[in-house]
């Protein structure tokens, strides 16, 4: 652990797993966007043989770009995005940013994604200057069980389908059981990034991101008998928002609880939330995805 | 009942309430946009003495723009805004809209709320021509306890302060309580136009928008012996974000549960379900407010 190059508290988890000296992300690459001109930049899709671009690359990539322009020390809370178009992994994405606005305590930004002078996503973000108020957190028994298991004793790699695609993923991922004897319709992991990140926290908060899309729609399936890799549907995702609560490592793990509490009209909406190892939520997602069935032949 | 201009089937809770012939609703006229160039449209405000211009308003009056830009038959499914500065109610509100893509079974728009050539909030939507597919949605016993108890049982206008304030919204609003006996952090409410609406979808989407704002951020303070009233805090929204389910008719009762699942940094989450007195899941809705506790003095 003394290894991990961390100013934060190791996570008590963390001990013992990754063993010593853990490399330096590779999801870095990624979020490392080259400058263009004043706000518009461009950054490379990772996976070229995929069919469309990850979302939640396109997400994390769109949020360096507007939080390179907001001034310093004033922190992304939230973020509001759209995926309009999917992308194409084998050509470079631009980023042009627009500084909405600058006020005396909080920032907004708005970014587009544009391949081929098409728009492919969108994404709204709000920044604020770090400020103390009313404090509280729902308390969730459940996942708090769930929590004091820690990463090691969930699962390295899931089922067989995610152990071929996490390779594809800068993202180290332990899937975990919910509690015996609950009926419980949430899915639970641990996930943090694949190496060591610096201590910018932007780069945490874009590696949670990109994280946060992995898996979240999915758990719109699983009240049904139905596999994607089976070829039974096809899901995209339609939007993507994410509220940040309070700071944290994104290469110390974290806790994702996600659950899907409804699907109607081949839309699923999927609500995830994301806890560090001592229970404290960090970071609220939505989404709501495009869920088709398809038929036989 | 049968006087109500509804091609809806009756709620079960509607018959004997308003007695007989409702009145248009006065909401109507807010949501009644001056068209003032191709994308471009004008709205005014209806509490002209307030400090503000009320953010369900803008949200609604943007909704409305942009619904008159989509093809026909296709319904809005999710918006995501931003409050980026406080409106001025005794001036004219310009919508800007942005047809950002039509595709072959989507449309993605994005409009601007603009006074005095600033942008004091933005808001994206998305619309899509209705389609059938995988189907489920979440038991929530606790609420559904109190949605069989129906409007009859909710207290026609809560505390003074409601009292007094809802005569500036063209809302009906009843509050209603917790089952006894439970530890249930949530606010439930029952709401509905003010009187009757035409039956084009798009209104009743829009008055729920509308309507959608009241109250979602004051159940941050539920965990807090706090009032706006009070001069103890201040409050003020800072997204908001819509996900329509299914069809429904705001001129009959719907009902609101909300909660803050989190407050911190000064920020609170606010989380809310609408449901049809069916027990329908209609909408959900997720809002961030800053929530400054005000020194004594």
């Amino acid at each position: 652990v003394a290894a991990r190059e961390t100013q934060a508290p190791a996570a008590p988890h963390a001990a013992g797993h990754g063993g010593g000296l853990r490399p330096v992300s590779g999801l870095l690459d990624l979020l490392t966007l080259e400058s263009i001109e004043e706000d518009i930049f461009r950054g490379e899709s990772r996976n070229v043989s995929s069919v469309r671009v990850f979302g939640g690359q396109v997400a994390a990539q769109a949020l360096v770009a507007v939080g390179s322009t907001v001034p310093a020390g004033r922190l992304v809370h939230s973020l509001h995005a759209y995926f309009i178009r999917p992308g194409d992994p084998r050509l470079p994405i631009v980023y042009r940013a627009d500084r909405t606005r600058d006020g005396r305590s909080f920032s907004t930004r708005r970014v587009v994604a544009v391949q081929r002078d098409e728009v492919i996503f969108s994404l709204s973000a709000s920044f604020q200057d770090p400020e103390k108020g009313l404090e509280h957190q729902s308390p969730s028994a459940l996942t708090r069980d769930v929590i004091i298991g820690g990463p090691e004793t969930a699962a390295r790699d899931g089922d067989e389908e995610w152990a071929r695609r996490r390779l594809s993923f800068p993202i180290e991922v332990r899937w975990a059981a919910a509690p015996r004897g609950t009926a419980d319709p949430r899915r639970y992991s641990w996930f943090r990034a694949d190496g060591t990140l610096p201590d910018d926290p932007l780069i945490h908060v874009c590696a949670l991101t990109y994280a946060s899309d992995l898996g979240l729609l999915a758990s719109a399936l699983a009240p049904h008998e139905l596999a994607e890799r089976r070829g039974e549907v096809m899901m995209s995702s339609l939007d993507h928002a994410l509220w940040f609560h309070r700071p944290f490592r994104a290469d110390d793990w974290l806790f994702y609880a996600n659950e899907s509490p409804i699907a109607i009209g081949a839309r699923a909406l999927s609500r995830g939330e994301i806890y560090d190892p001592a229970g404290h939520l960090v970071a609220s997602v939505m989404q709501e995805g495009l869920v088709r069935l398809m038929g036989p032949g």
